[in-house]
Order: structure tokens, then sequence, then C-alpha cells
């Protein structure tokens, strides 16, 4: 097997400690995973990365793909060589990108056809195409190609999607290629029913993980919740690393460790950086509201990054207004630091039993509302 | 006296070898400050900038007095401690800025008025203000407030604004702040008996260097080298630090440094790096064209910058069509680097009676007409 999980339970529900071994290096999970969608994590060296104390970060096979495309990339050494990362990377399949993109695509049992979001051309992707695609850029897991849906759909739809997923799980794993590990990924909506018959075809195969997919597209937190808790009652003791995609934000981590969650991927915290949004251990701060143009006090001053070692809240906030492209940097580096450092802090509370209060305390500063002004 | 100048002569022409003291470090000359107009050198950090070299670097007046303001920065601590620059800083007066914004502004003889280009609000600079802003950013050395004018205009109206520029220089003296060294600015266009008159009028006043200003605005360079032929025989033997304001391309140097040069400040190689333009031994390379996509070496094998020890031309090329953030930072990375390594290799050869030699091989990468696809 390429990659190698081992895991212990805690006090804490379903929440265990793992340690994920590849052969890039290991991954302690639970695990928040940077996304670098177009080979890199926007705006931030792999160095910056090893600094926040990143273990393992997502590529996209739909963008690279695009470009500079997938061939280039096994032509320059895989993605690894290409960006400069030496630590795992897992790559996604595209069947988020292709669900994204409705109106450029359409879907038949062998695969989807799509349009390019940058030049109009028309592109194909199929179970086959999306694991020789991930291949040539090498990553350590690959993930296998699914459609999803809008979980709001009528339920044949959701269920048309989910049996096609079970179907194109069985050709992914049968185009793997032998040095990598494979994630399948189970569909279903909110449908308690379909999720589990969606875990019990996954969960049939030999993948090396299994992924919870399909969700953060629009459902309610209390959706998300009791469907997390069908699927871990239907994995009931799988041995296997469970990752949850698309989840990145600080209150859903807690929701999804305490349901057995492993790994965790999103662009929320780099993306809501871009417009200055930071998180801090007292929630998110606005660096565009004007309080902060006169703060002297760094952004968290718990942090280590390089931003709140180095600069103040009104320095930050002068780079925002000013459009200055320091600004995204900093701000990146920030929130990819803090969320990589509660990652941290969750595993340190799940050996230490003190997850109830790490969870009370970031409850109480992100899932309050917010300030008209922060 | 605020700031100290020593220098020796050397065997090329007028060219010498010196050091400049400040409060905040030495600066070895003949040396090029990178320019962080908005208190930042775009894309870069201040550790960027220690990593590439950088001994001093520029800010500006005018934009930060518009934004956050020389008040603000002054209530944080001045601008070394508002953007982590722990090095020397020279201030701009603003008389460039208000030259390039032309239709925005009122000139008389107590000073300029303007509408800022932020948001239309109305503002003036006299010599008093400015350096009354260059004390509140507490920059290491201030400019003297100047009348810029476009060379090519009519002899009389040099003539007015480089008289102008007189009676504001002794203006800006009487306002010095006690701990800040300030430069004088030499004008007159292009008109040798107008220089000559400026050199004597701002060399006979107690400035603690003197700066060449009113080039690199359109004239050939024909016209800059005898102008700067003028200017250095009329200063004979002054032993105060000369800086050549607004330029920083690789040919230029050589010329500047030839006729007495010390300083040069210039956004060239910061503003083409963020266009894909980056400066190598080979000369410029565009990494916007296509060839550059598979390119595995980095972008200059003979710079050890964290852009070429990390990434090849492949990468950095495909950032740029992705407009990535990390494009930016990479090219002005290498740039900086490599335009601070080429100052301390002219330093060297004129150390090492190799001037010639490192003048020929960089007017042959850079002088030649550049191929249709680089």
């Amino acid at each position: 097997m390429a990659a190698a999980f081992t895991f212990e339970p805690t006090a804490e529900g379903r929440a265990r400690l793992g340690r994920l071994t590849t052969a890039h290096g290991p991954i302690d999970t639970p695990q928040f995973m940077p996304v670098g969608t177009q080979a890199t994590v926007k705006a931030l060296t792999p160095g910056d990365l090893h600094a926040a104390g990143a273990q393992m970060i997502l590529g996209n096979t739909y963008h690279l793909n695009l470009r500079p495309t997938a061939e280039r990339i096994a032509r320059l050494g895989g993605l690894h060589r290409f960006m400069g990362w030496d630590g795992p990377i897992l790559t996604d399949s595209g069947g988020f990108q292709v669900f994204s993109l409705a109106h450029l695509r359409s879907v038949d049992d062998d695969g989807v056809a799509f349009t390019s979001h940058l030049d109009g051309s028309t592109h194909r992707l199929t179970p086959e195409r999306a694991m020789e695609i991930q291949a040539l850029l090498g990553s350590d897991v690959a993930m296998a190609f699914d459609q999803l849906v809008d979980p709001g759909q009528p339920r044949t739809e959701v269920a048309d999607a989910m049996e096609r997923t079970h179907r194109w799980a069985r050709r992914s794993l049968g185009a793997r290629s032998g040095d990598q590990a494979v994630f399948g990924i189970v569909q279903g909506g909110v449908d308690a029913e379909l999720r589990r018959e969606s875990v019990a075809a996954i969960a049939a195969l030999p993948f090396d993980g299994i992924a919870v997919g399909g969700l953060s597209v629009g459902e309610s937190k209390a959706e998300m919740a009791s469907t997390l808790e069908v699927v871990a009652d239907a994995l009931g003791d799988d041995p296997r690393p469970r990752y949850l995609m698309g989840v990145g934000s600080p209150v859903d981590f807690f929701t999804a460790v305490e349901r057995g969650i492993d790994l965790f991927d999103c662009v929320l915290p780099t993306r809501v950086a871009r417009t200055g949004q930071v998180w801090t251990d007292a929630g998110r701060l606005n660096l565009r509201n004007a309080a902060f143009l006169d703060d002297p006090a760094p952004i968290d001053s718990a942090c280590a990054c390089e931003a709140c070692r180095g600069f103040s809240r009104a320095y930050v906030a002068h780079l925002f207004r000013a459009r200055e492209l320091l600004a995204y940097r900093l701000a990146t580096l920030h929130n990819v630091t803090w969320t990589l450092e509660l990652m941290r802090r969750l595993r340190a509370s799940l050996a230490g039993g003190a997850f109830s209060g790490l969870r009370a305390s970031v409850e109480g500063a992100f899932a309050r509302p917010r300030a008209p002004e922060a």
C-alpha cells in the first residue's frame, strides 16, 4: 500500500488521533491541507508552508490539467518538483470543479465533457483520465472520480449521481497507478438512506481511504452534522483514514472530528485572507475596518507567523487599502499558520482531554454573529 | 552631521568606492536603493530585502502622506518601525510625483497645490511641509523639495524651475530636522549652462549630499551622459555623496558610476518584474514567452535568490500565465537580488581593475536590440 494509516481512539466521541505515512513524509491527523489550486498556495512559497506547519497540501486535477497540463508537469518531473514542495500532496479528481461549472458541461455514464473556463476549448474527464492525470502529477494520494450534485436536487437525481459515483469508483480503482494511494468518495447528498448505501458501496472497495464528498455545498450546519453522523455510524470501525472534502472553517473542524474525520481541505482560510479577513483566537477580524489603521498590535499576539512577528494590524490594514501585493501574502500566511496551529491544538486537546474546552473557546470566538464593523 | 561619507577614488575615470554611514547602518557605494513607494517594496518583506542584499531603500513622501499619512506613521513609531525595515531609508520630497501628475497641480513660488490621485482631495506641498513630512517619517536621508520640468520645455521654463528649486533648497535646509541628513537636488534639464549654474547654487549650501534630478524623464542616453559629465566637472572634488535619482537600468549604472555617481534608485527592476521581465547575466528574459513553459532551468543559474534556488523558468512562467500572486513575488525577488548583486560586482570591479570588462559584458547582454520573442 502506498500510504499507511494508524490511529488510536480518544475519549471524545468518535474522534481519533492518527498518522498517515506517505513516501513524502507523515501527516498527523486530524490535519488540514492548504489548497494549491494552480500549483501554488496563493501568495506563498513552499518555505512559507513549511514554516506555517503544513504537512500535506492539495492540488487540483481540473485546473492543473488545463494549465500547464498534466503532461507538461510530468515532463518537468511531477508536481512535487514543479512547485518545489517536498511534502505529501493529495490531488482531487476534478469532480468538484466539474460540478461548479455546471453550465459548461454535460455528464453521461462514460464521463464528463466540458468547456474550459480559460479559453472555451472542449475537454473530457472520465474515471480513467482523472486517474491518469493524477498519476502524471505524481501525487501521494489520488481521489476517485465522482459526480457531485446539489443536495437540494430531487432525490432521484442525487441517487443517480451516487450510483454513477459507485460505478466510477470501481473504474477509478481499475485505472490506479501502482505507487499512489487512492481514496474513494462517499456521496448521497443529505439523505441518510443514500449515504448509508454509498458508504456500503465505497467501503467495500479496496480504497486506501474514504472521503466524504458532497458536503459544504450549501446545506445547513445541522444537515452537515447529521450526515457526518450517518456516515460515521455506517463506517463503524473501518480502519482507513477519513477525509471531509471542502471543509475548513474553525467550528466545522470540531463538528467533524467528533464524528471521526481525520483530514480536511478548503480554500476558505486563504480566500478570505485575500479579502482582509484574518482569523485569531478572538475570532474573525476584517483588516479593512478603519479602526485597524491605528492599531499597533500584531494580527494575533499569540501567533508566531512572520506576519504577526514583524508587522502591526495598522501596517497590514494600510497594505490592503493600498492594494499592495504584500497584504495578500501576509494575511494568507497568517491564516494558514493559525489554521494549522488550531489543528495542532485540536490534536493536543484530544490527547490531553481538553477538547471540549477548546471547542467552546473556538465556538465562542467564531460562531457569534459578526459585529457590523468587524 | 546625521550621515557621514568617506570614499576613495579608483582607476576608472571619476568612479569612486565609498561608504555612507547612517544611524541605521552603512551603505557601500556605488549602491542601488529598491523603491518602497507605499511603505513596501512591492511583494517583498524586509526579510526578503535583507536576503537580496539591500542596504538602503527609498520611501515616497507624496504617496505616504496621502495614505496612510505622515502623522499616522509618526504615531506608529516612524517609517522604519511601520514597515519593519531596520536598515537606512531615504525619502524623496514629492517633487517627482508632483511633476508626474502635471494635470492635477498648480505651482507658485510658495509651493505646489495638487489634487490627490486617490480621492480628489486637495493638498499642498511646500519646502517646509515636505521637510516636515520627512521628519515625521523619520527617514535617515531627506531630500530637498524641488521643481522638476520636462527637459524638452523652453529654456526659460527650465531656468525658472531651476531657480525656484534653488530658493526651495534654502527653505528646505531652513526647515531641516536635526537628526536627518538632507540632500540637495541639482536641476537644469539637459542644458549645460543651467546645470553648471545649478551645481554652483546647490553645492554652495550645507547639504549632506548632492542629488542629480531631472534626468531619466525622456531625454536620450547621450543627453543623460553629457549632463552627468557637466555635473561631475562642476562638482569637481566636492566630497559629498552623489545620488542620481530615478535611474536603475543595468547599462546606465556604468555610465553614471564613471561620472562619479554613488547612489541610485528606480522602480524599473521591480516594475518590469511584475510584467514577467527578469534580468540575468544573459540579458532580459520575458517569462511570458511560450518557450519558457518547458524550460527546467532556473531564471539565472548563477543567482542565489530564493526564486532561482527553488524554481524553474517553467514554473514561474506558469505562475505568470495563471496570474498567480507568487509570480510577482518571485520575479521581483530575483530582479532586486540580481540588481544588488550587479552593484556588488560593480564595486568589486572598481576595486580589482575589472570595470571595463564587466561593463562590456553587461552592455553586451542589455544594450543589444531585443529579440522579437524575448
